[in-house]
């Protein structure tokens, strides 16, 4: 077993650039094991990856990954991993063998609390081989026990989960307050609303394209859904809120800030993960000011978060949602699906 | 006597829309007293509040003053004022007559501590009449002693003083931090360095317009000045900061926004209480999630913050810094004079 089937990304580019190929398995270091992946499912930055999406905080267009600088191709994308152990490292103890475990989704030098904001951060699926293939290396100290038997469903926590709590954190939202899901349906929405409602307490307002969500999202945990897809959007949300929105989480970007920053009160919090919709945005800086708001980012999170997380999961309170899995070979598939955001919850591979 | 000189705002507009009139002293409330004024010192928001300034959440360009909403013309402007007690209402203790005093700049029914975000803010020189006369009226238990008994030199301290330290709270500012203020030689800046630098323990990096400020600037107590008339800005702030700035205070909006996001460290924090160069401007929304930034909206500040910083400033560790003064009639020449932007410290108005 020296190979292995697997896309590469080959460059910058389009969907010609995730090739699929034989590759070689690299040697296990003394504190790797090999995870044979049973899922890996999709995020944006798989995409943005391989589009080079990121730009430099000097040139906005720059091709880039998400540290803002080259990516060494070719790089097997893929964040979200969920698989098994089926080989370890000289240092690391036997009994891990054939555990089902979630893939911490990077490596940095910081301090525990901190190490998802180190300079020297390095992400699986970026700047480490991911999860578009059959096997994957990682430090055995960064493979967590899955917290459900079902793999396909534990693949989204390490990033999609993560996200969503970090943010949640960084919000410090408490019980009681209202908080709005921007793309609640998505990866990182879905698991938002869940969170927020059913860990902190909140009371969520589902930001989704239709009513016809209304009964699966408020079985998530969400307090109302508004539909997007209206030309009085602010008064919507004013009034399913009560006109006081405490907190916005947002991984959709450019569509939905200013009405972000409209609906929220006074000393309000808007935090971003993600910008789908488009990246750049015109900001009033009167509207930041005058309303004393606090405009956050956030991406990924801490180990202590993902322990609290996968504690979560496993006490039934939070549910990951798969919209539709595909096979690895179809991944190209996978990722067009992904992209036109028609789905409730997450698009998952399964090599 | 029952009138005074006053300059009123008869509407949103130019100059001619501030008016040199003899008016009528309105009678006191039974907790208010009777302010003769020594001397008001000019802000961004008296100009702002004439011209409409501030637009709206939902149209930028909407005339509309601080509160986002209309004025009741004609207003008195002026919101940074000391002077001299010397009639009293009902209710009030005699011996306060004759107490030289500064007035805290607004009132709200907000609980001590977020009584600047209440709903029902109001502002004086914009809900109220203000400084921009002879006389004013205001409560009596939002006059303060003045910490200084030069009154010129006290005037600036309600507004701008306290705009500047509630900046430096809302960014949490440490001993040892690398805080970066822009437009350091203007009225929120020039307190804002003294009083990251003196009462809180920043390293203060001052942006001047060139380097003929150093001297005044490290007086003050900045660390070390840049000069913002640079080809390479970004570069420059980062040499002189060693590449790491924790927090940017900033009131000068559009011109400095993009390069104050880029010289931030990951996890920096960005505060913003005007905008004088431009209210809107682009974010890249990549940039503020994949630095984990905190961008902050700053507007006046607290009970408790003002009595901090009045102490400050007997203490000696602040000092308002006064650029020129004019008598009340030359109100226009004075606002114009502040609009070229190009004084250290504060233009200030003796009537």
């Amino acid at each position: 077993m020296n190979t292995m089937k697997a896309f590469q990304v080959t460059g910058f580019g389009g969907l010609d650039k995730l090739e699929y190929k034989t590759v070689e398995l690299p040697s296990l270091e003394k504190d790797e094991v090999l995870v044979k992946i049973h899922a890996t499912a999709l995020n944006n930055s798989d995409i943005w990856m391989r589009e080079g999406g990121y730009g430099t905080d000097r040139s906005s267009d720059a091709a880039a990954g998400w540290r803002r600088e080259g990516i060494q191709f070719p790089r097997i994308p893929g964040s979200d991993i969920a698989g098994e152990i089926v080989k370890v490292g000289s240092e690391v103890e036997d009994k891990v063998l054939h555990k089902k475990v979630v893939l911490f989704p990077f490596q940095s030098s910081g301090k525990v609390g901190h190490e998802h904001m180190s300079e020297d951060i390095a992400y699986i699926g970026s700047e480490f081989d991911g999860g578009y293939a059959e096997y994957v290396i990682w430090k055995a100290d960064l493979c967590y026990d899955a917290p459900l038997t079902n793999l396909s469903e534990s693949a989204p926590i390490p990033v999609s989960g993560l996200t969503a709590w970090h943010m949640i954190k960084r919000a410090n939202i408490q019980k009681g307050e209202m908080v709005l899901v921007n793309g609640a349906t998505g990866g990182v929405g879905s698991f938002a609303v869940q969170i927020a409602a059913n860990v902190f307490g909140a009371k969520v307002i589902a930001l989704v394209r239709d009513q016809s969500l209304d009964k699966k999202m408020k079985e998530l945990g969400a307090y109302k859904t508004v539909a997007y897809k209206s030309h009085q959007l602010v008064e919507d949300i004013t009034k399913a809120s009560d006109g006081q929105i405490d907190v916005v989480l947002d991984v959709v970007g450019d569509a939905m800030f200013s009405t972000s920053l409209a609906v929220l009160k006074k000393g309000g919090t808007f935090v971003t993960s993600g910008a789908s919709s488009g990246v750049l945005t015109e900001l009033d800086l009167r509207t930041l000011y005058l309303k004393h708001l606090n405009l956050l980012g956030s991406t990924l999170g801490t180990k202590e978060e993902f322990d609290d997380l996968l504690k979560a999961v496993q006490d039934g309170l939070v549910k990951p949602i798969i919209d539709k899995t595909f096979p690895l070979e179809k991944a190209k598939e996978a990722q067009s699906y992904f992209k036109e955001s028609k789905q409730l919850g997450k698009v998952v591979l399964l090599p």
